[in-house]
């Protein structure tokens, strides 16, 4: 899979009217490659979650207004529809957002007849980029598994992540997930700890799934068990995503990150955080008190997804009526955290840390 | 429900020939009755978890053995062959073996037409005798509350709770729960957070339950939510049980609970763990070192049970084929628990403080 060729979102080979994407909702247990053939298509593959990920969902983002202008019997006009659409499909989702202004921005002023074209490739270049970065962040954090292989001498070299920040998040390579698939690639025997994550179970449905086609041995555990792992010398760092990094190093992320970071700080075990630098918010500092909290639909709580025999099914494993509390993310403090690797770089969870890869941004 | 007369097992009203208890697989949706007309009913019931919790498995294979007393021909060699297959029911339940011994201790030499009868006087003390611990650990918890309450002036005292430590894993009360009940009866303005506990989910399953039983306000959250609740200021106190605590004042207890331990210190959070002393286990120090983790069976993660419409139902979550580990168990050091709730009070998660309330076990 994460191979160099390997995408989650591609033109339709012979027919460059039609976008495909992964039906991510059915994975583990199947793998169905879904259509878009117009760009509400791809309004409803990012509202109900075919693909998630804020590089992925930027990226459909920008392949559907390229499916309006290629469609549309009035390009600009059919964009512009599409493009507020697409800003309603996830209202929280930053990336959505950038990849919908840097398209429009591009599109501006091209004539109806380039539209789709140049459109086209905007959101080439958008994949491209972002795979750029992944392998960025790959080869900064590479060398973090090579020194705990060489300490441990033929060791296996024991990773926990948490949720999903694999190549299904992103366009290919993932961000937590790269140094991993390079590691491997490079014949280093990597073993990854993948949390389920709950509620929405990325770790058992995505990650473990993504790891498996590319051949990297993991084990899935609930959420409750890392920190019993690290008592006991089986975790030898760990790498997780994030959804927004604060300018001094504070990182939100899935529900239950912090306390892996809390486990890891006790165990004096590595915590590393990766990121490509456009999830870092300079415009805020303090991650705990100034990053807002989604509360989520209670039935990702109540009802759990799987397969009983060939069908798909949802299941009650919460008392009708019962109150529900379900907080999505939750914010690490850079005090936990014991590096960040970015596209540039691993540096400190720090002001200082950020600013010396990312001195342009960090004055501006 | 945990008023003076609720009771999780108990002879079944106008037939002293059986036994009942709450087939407590069928939590939350369902409350079914269960009859124990043969010692090989209760066995049953030990192993495939009709009643779970350490209190309620000895006083089911107490009531077995009376059974066993009652309905065999020839009642001396019944209650010895119900006695070898309860202890093979649970192999690691260590009330289990104590509530045997204790019974087969008293029996012995009884005429086999007595047997009945002072069996049953047994099995009847095993039970009083746990209330009266969990009323005493609830008496010893409560000023804890209390305290909160008069600190926040009004405002809801916020527990947190892992695992179900509550009235269905002892005969009535709970341990963990027993101050909350008490609290709540007083008129305290009490809420709990309530962790589901994955993986077998005892949190929304059992304690949800009792909980709303009782009338308690509660609120189910995954296990990853609790560290942000905590950060936030929504948790004022965190409670839990114990399966085994070492002389040290090490704390064995659901997977998990050292990392709710982690993310209570890190935000000066009070952790209370509420033990009736027979869990202590006096020949062991070192928790993590010392106390072996039991690895379950990996369904309990890969496989969700719930409800379809009237049906029971489970899903398979995690795809076939995917290596899980599934450790039951974890230690949390006594430096992390604030204090132990006794049902002789409250000590220090320490040597020196459980000797002071146990000098007798101490000094054995």
């Amino acid at each position: 899979m994460s191979s160099d060729d390997f995408r989650t979102i591609w033109l339709k080979p012979g027919d460059a009217g039609t976008v495909q994407i992964i039906d991510q909702r059915q994975l583990p247990h199947d793998f169905v490659i879904h259509d878009l053939a117009h760009w509400s298509d791809g309004v409803e593959a990012i509202r109900d979650m075919y693909v998630r990920g804020a590089p992925l969902i930027g990226a459909t983002a920008a392949w559907s207004l390229y499916l309006a202008a290629l469609h549309g019997q009035f390009p600009t006009e059919e964009v512009r529809k599409a493009a507020a659409a697409l800003l309603e499909s996830r209202p929280t989702a930053v990336n959505l957002r950038w990849a919908i202004d840097r398209v429009m921005r591009q599109a501006q002023d091209t004539p109806a007849d380039d539209l789709a074209g140049v459109i086209r490739r905007d959101a080439e270049a958008i994949c491209a980029e972002d795979v750029e970065i992944c392998l960025g962040i790959g080869r900064a954090g590479l060398p973090l598994l090579e020194a705990i292989a060489e300490r441990k001498d033929g060791g296996a070299v024991n990773v926990l992540t948490h949720c999903n920040a694999g190549a299904l998040a992103t366009i290919n390579w993932g961000t937590a997930t790269a140094p991993i698939y390079l590691a491997h690639q490079q014949g280093l025997d990597v073993h990854v700890w993948v949390d389920e994550t709950r509620p929405r179970n990325q770790g058992t449905q995505l990650t473990a799934w993504e790891l498996a086609q590319n051949g990297v041995p993991h084990t899935v555990i609930v959420d409750n068990a890392g920190g019993h792992l690290m008592q006991h010398g089986e975790v030898d760092i760990v790498i997780t995503g994030t959804d927004r990094t604060t300018r001094s190093g504070d990182v939100a992320n899935k529900i239950g990150t912090y306390l892996k970071a809390l486990a890891a700080n006790d165990n004096g075990i590595p915590f590393y955080v990766a990121l490509p630098s456009t999830t870092i918010d300079w415009t805020t500092r303090d991650g705990i008190a100034e990053i807002p909290i989604e509360e989520r639909n209670a039935d990702e709580v109540t009802m759990s997804y799987g397969r009983v025999g060939d069908d798909r099914c949802a299941v009650r494993t919460v008392a009708e009526g019962t109150r529900v509390g379900n907080p999505a993310f939750d914010v690490t403090p850079a005090r936990l955290v014991t590096g960040l690797i970015t596209e540039r770089g691993v540096c400190a969870a720090s002001e200082e840390g950020l600013a010396g890869l990312f001195p342009e941004e960090a004055a501006g």
